[in-house]
């Protein structure tokens, strides 16, 4: 098992930022200041053709670092951010690419490759959970969160029914079709959101996935708006699901 | 025109509570303790079978009046609380309990029912929120907002669309029937709750009553559970909802 290497670190505004790598997958690690207790830890999944370190994640992080004092871990997907892409990468990129340029749905490419990636990133995050949890300031015992939305949920649904440490996720902005009989297996409590004028997954579809999770307290957030609409006021709802879930940061390790 | 008289009044843990009569219409105003400055007015509807002081009732204004500094008005509707019933009142509430008792579906009365109310609530409203405000604490020219869900909002959707000061809405539980048509005229911010197992009302209705309104800006929340098992948060949601539109913080994040 690989142990999480440090890299750099620096601190902005309160938020310790620490680059890392788990064997060859590079990841970033937000944390408040440090304190001699210990933390939830929220796993964040970026989207698709976005990096650990895009404005989403780095604004996502922010707030619930200094909004809940948890940690936060997000990682670099096959194929993005600091990662190399592979011929198959390229091919279904193109194909996505080609797809757009013609006017037709995307929805069949990136359901397909979301499906693969999350194949390879399912295990890769497991390992990375298994190194954070070695650091004294998270610990083996602590709340596990997960929060990402379109790719982000792709990988999410498969790493949170396969991984009994992750109690509570915030799931969204994707379609169904790979994810739906994987879903229902899940049963943390789930927020989910979906844009009620999303160009490319239809309504029914994203309903279709919310329906799917077998949690006993599931939330649905629906906005009016396109794909890349979902308001600012989404991200703090998140935040407050994941405090109500995992708990306040503890002061003092129990 | 009708004054607002006040008959009672009482304080309980920072909470002014006044019950009034505009014309013969009974009421209940909440309020911060009184300071030198307006605050905005948030107009809450009761449920079917409830009154003005019901126990959801005294608990959102609560939150209203603590969390955000806002004045809480209440009325009782037409044929509840305090108020007769009248003999086609008499005679819907027995077809209610008949359908219900047989086991048969009771939103076929209660649609009828509630969009007969609600003809005689709007203008109940809307004279009772022109004395309001004359009332020196809430001004002419102030925020107002409403709050009501099941028979809420079949009141709500037509005091909404037909009233230009009320300019943002939480609506929710509720069949489209009465309704769509009616709010497809509604533009102001609106939050709408359903239920997702809900034994009354099918996920389509309530999706199609939420898919009518003509906001830009509009938000649905759907939570897994039946009809009465709307989770707690959501009042707190809909109270940052309006602290949001109506222009006061909320000084709890709940």
């Amino acid at each position: 098992m690989h142990s999480v290497e440090f890299t750099t670190q620096t601190t902005t505004d309160g938020v310790v930022q620490r680059d890392f790598t788990v064997g060859d997958i590079p990841g970033v690690l937000w944390s408040p200041p440090s304190g001699p207790g210990r933390a939830p830890l929220v796993l964040m999944g970026h989207g698709g053709g976005t990096h650990k370190k895009w404005p989403a994640m780095t604004g996502r992080a922010r707030l619930l670092v200094t909004g809940c004092g948890f940690h936060v871990a997000c990682i670099d997907a096959p194929g993005h951010g600091d990662r190399p892409r592979t011929a198959h990468d390229e091919q279904e990129i193109a194909a996505m690419l080609r797809a757009r340029a013609a006017g037709e749905p995307e929805g069949p490419v990136v359901v397909r490759y979301n499906a693969h990636i999350a194949e390879r990133a399912v295990p890769e995050w497991r390992a990375t959970l298994d190194a954070l949890q070695e650091l004294p300031e998270i610990g083996a015992d602590g709340p596990v969160g997960y929060f990402g939305l379109n790719m982000g949920t792709a990988i999410g649904v498969p790493l949170t029914a396969a991984d009994p440490r992750i109690t509570a996720a915030v799931f969204g902005l994707h379609w169904p079709d790979a994810l739906a009989e994987t879903a229902r297996r899940i049963t943390v409590p789930v927020e989910f959101m979906l844009q009620w004028d999303d160009e490319h997954i239809p309504r029914e579809a994203g309903l279709a996935l919310f329906d799917a999770f077998a949690s006993r307290e599931k939330t649905l957030h629906v906005n009016a708006g396109r794909h890349k609409e979902l308001p600012r006021f989404e991200s703090e709802s998140a935040a407050r699901f994941l405090a109500r879930h995992l708990g306040a940061a503890v002061s003092s390790p129990a």
